[in-house]
């Protein structure tokens, strides 16, 4: 029987989390600890200044004043019976695709799932209004009763993208590189009532690269998007390259004095 | 002349940036536009859910209600009279090393710099308290000075971390892998006043691997380290081995009913 971990950064209470968390239960154990509110563009933060409070709301739901990492630190270190056998995160409302996924808390809560060394991944639903949580639960289960029979390589979690279409709608699943978000990020300029400027920052448009195997790519083309994501971040070609260009042994020298 | 950004999560009055200040300034127009508080483990967040307020308190410095993500993209297209040659930030009082750096602000703001395509490098000192930031500062300027020069690879960042020690100890400046923490990420459980128990994240011993080439090691051993740092997560080599092994047409099989 496996034990599982569901969280993610709409809350508790959000359809998108109840419907993972009922899909799960087909596979063993499974426990919902997911922040009490919405924690979304939440990033990768832990909260160290001040307690957090876990309330268990229903039976094996808890629900915790932090953000979705916290819920995952918390879950697999204290309030779960064992370390749990799988870590899943979802099912957003919202894609999280190219760049924008160090933003997301979603996949924020499978990272920290993986640096646990638990197999973990990300579900999202790249929807807005109407949402087709049927289709993604659909996959999650496949993809999940995969990943409880096969892990997951070494240091990497999976994120996953699903289109908002009815199931009969998606032509398949593409295993996918994260892409590349051409920026345009709108800053709003407003003001408060006593006319001082502020800024707002959202809307604005957005541009994608174009390339068969990017994970936006294969969402607009309505398959399901899987890509594995690697907790090193280090560009190990750069890495080579620099080792033989950068003069680090002339960078040691300088004037006395400024010590 | 260079037009440098410089930012931090330590906020606008942080040793650590006035330090940076003062060194950029040598290369050319430098502003601050940084968190007016704390900002730390705020991973990469960017504030949605308000307006920010931006204010200039002294020439060239500006304070910000918000992330240090929320700095850079508002310095980057907003605050700064055009778009900047680098990207700074830093100098973090504490290392941002191994799996740590998905937590970090300071490494968040040169994400965010490397997003709108401007060459960016986060400085950190390994230091709690009696900080050495004439040795941060020393290799901060010859690290730029090189950068400004012949700028980075394609989406790749700088992660630096200095040892603290005075600038004689230093032995020399090692480019490195991302080390990986062995995590044992304590959490403290106390009570409230009315006997509830709540959960403080933090404390705990931390192991780390070994391995010569690790920003760890090298930090350990009294070298400067600079990692470069890919916005690109995905495992690519897990991609070529999930092609191979996957199932995925399969996945696609279910029974009607479930839609």
């Amino acid at each position: 029987m496996a034990l599982i971990l569901v969280t993610n950064d709409d809350g508790v209470h959000a359809p998108g989390i109840i419907a993972l968390f009922r899909a799960m239960k087909d596979f063993g154990e499974a426990y919902i600890v997911a922040p009490d509110r919405e924690r979304s563009a939440a990033g990768h933060s832990l909260t160290l200044h001040r307690p957090l409070k876990a309330e268990t709301i229903r039976d094996h739901v808890i629900s915790v004043n932090g953000t979705p990492t916290d819920c995952v630190t918390l879950g697999i270190n204290k309030l779960l019976p064992r370390k749990p056998d799988l870590v899943v995160s979802g099912i957003n409302r919202g894609g999280n695709l190219g760049d924008d996924i160090t933003y997301s808390g979603t996949v924020s809560a499978a990272i920290e799932g993986t640096i646990f060394g638990v197999p973990s991944v990300a579900f999202s639903l790249v929807a807005d209004k109407q949402s087709h949580y049927d289709t993604a639960t659909f996959f999650a289960a496949k993809i999940v009763a995969y990943v409880l029979e096969h892990s997951l390589p070494y240091d990497t979690l999976l994120n996953v993208n699903v289109p908002n279409v009815l199931r009969p709608d998606i032509k398949g699943i593409k295993l996918t590189r994260q892409g590349k978000r051409m920026y345009e990020n709108s800053i709003q300029e407003t003001f408060n009532p006593w006319g001082e400027k502020y800024y707002w920052i959202g809307g604005g448009r957005t541009f994608w690269e174009h390339g068969d195997e990017a994970d936006m790519e294969a969402v607009q083309q309505n398959y399901v998007s899987i890509t594995p994501v690697h907790l090193d971040l280090t560009n190990h070609s750069a890495l080579s390259h620099m080792r033989e260009h950068w003069p680090v042994s002339e960078m040691l020298e300088g004037p006395d004095e400024k010590i």
